[in-house]
């Protein structure tokens, strides 16, 4: 294998081990095993599993969402609602994000990086939902980028990730909608 | 002890060692030291720690909250917040939760355990909540309590426990009058 498809290979194992196994069980071990590289090859690369995860997490993050740039407020948080969502019922997400909240709670560089990941990723997605929207005159100057974030990821994440259940029809047009009527209420 | 005093002290360690440890490392032998009792005090009670986990959370659950019956929606959906916010910012709960749902996602019976805590629990009073509304007519009959979990816990959630981050001033003031907008709107 050449040098960045090592490197892949381990990043996706890496993913595939924190679903299979998490955080606290998982192994440099189990995750050369799944690459088909050695123990070294992973080693050489990085100091531990923690330091593994924390750049694979902030990788990600850094990956950022594009702006849906619809041309309207509805149509920009329908769109990363629609997005949200996604993400949040793969099994990767649903498993692998609890998992980390968990070493988080107990491992401040951990919660660290998450916080910076989340803030940097889809935080600023929402900005250039706010920016856009305050633009149109959707929004007053003084909307909170934050606030976006919590009325759309929030209701997602207990659905989906804490409740594990299920999005009825129509369920995303509906939330849309009313986190529209939220944030340009009166 | 009388036996219902170590029935007591023992759920009472398993909350300590479960914030302190978590799930996957809490083990009976440190409940029963926590508790002050043998090891057999607590086998004699609960056959595993799952059982004994799952227990507790469904006692919890069965508690429930009262209705808050202020009289208004918004007056409602503001005490409901204020009793989540306090709740969610407790230690215990956020690290047991994610660590519980964690094993969620690997144990069906788990999974099952908690969904019907929750369910039970906070959407109990929701259900209070929307009933009282729809009687003043702030509410149409076809509201759905689910909706009024999702969002009043959702956002909460995702601000106190996955991002951990703060509560700026007038937060919950403006979340109720969100909520509130978002559940009668149109």
């Amino acid at each position: 294998m050449l040098r960045e498809d090592v490197t892949e290979a381990i990043r996706a194992a890496v993913f595939e081990e924190l679903a299979a196994v998490g955080f606290a069980r998982m192994s440099i071990e189990g995750i050369a095993r799944r690459a088909g590289v050695g123990k070294t090859a992973v080693y050489r690369r990085w100091k531990s599993k923690l330091s593994l995860v924390l750049d694979l997490v902030s990788a990600v993050a850094a990956q950022g969402l594009p702006a849906p740039a619809t041309g309207s407020l509805y149509g920009d948080v329908r769109a990363l609602l629609e997005v949200a969502a996604h993400a949040l019922r793969h099994p990767v997400a649903s498993q692998v994000i609890p998992d980390l909240l968990v070493e988080a709670a107990r491992n401040p560089e951990i919660a660290e990086t998450i916080r910076a990941a989340l803030l940097d990723g889809r935080q600023g997605v929402a900005a250039l939902v706010v920016r856009d929207a305050v633009g149109r005159g959707e929004l007053p100057e003084t909307a909170d980028p934050d606030r976006v974030t919590d009325l759309v990821l929030g209701p997602l994440y207990w659905r989906l990730v804490v409740v594990r259940g299920e999005l009825p029809p129509g369920y995303l047009d509906d939330l849309a909608a009313s986190v529209v009527a939220a944030l340009t209420r009166g």
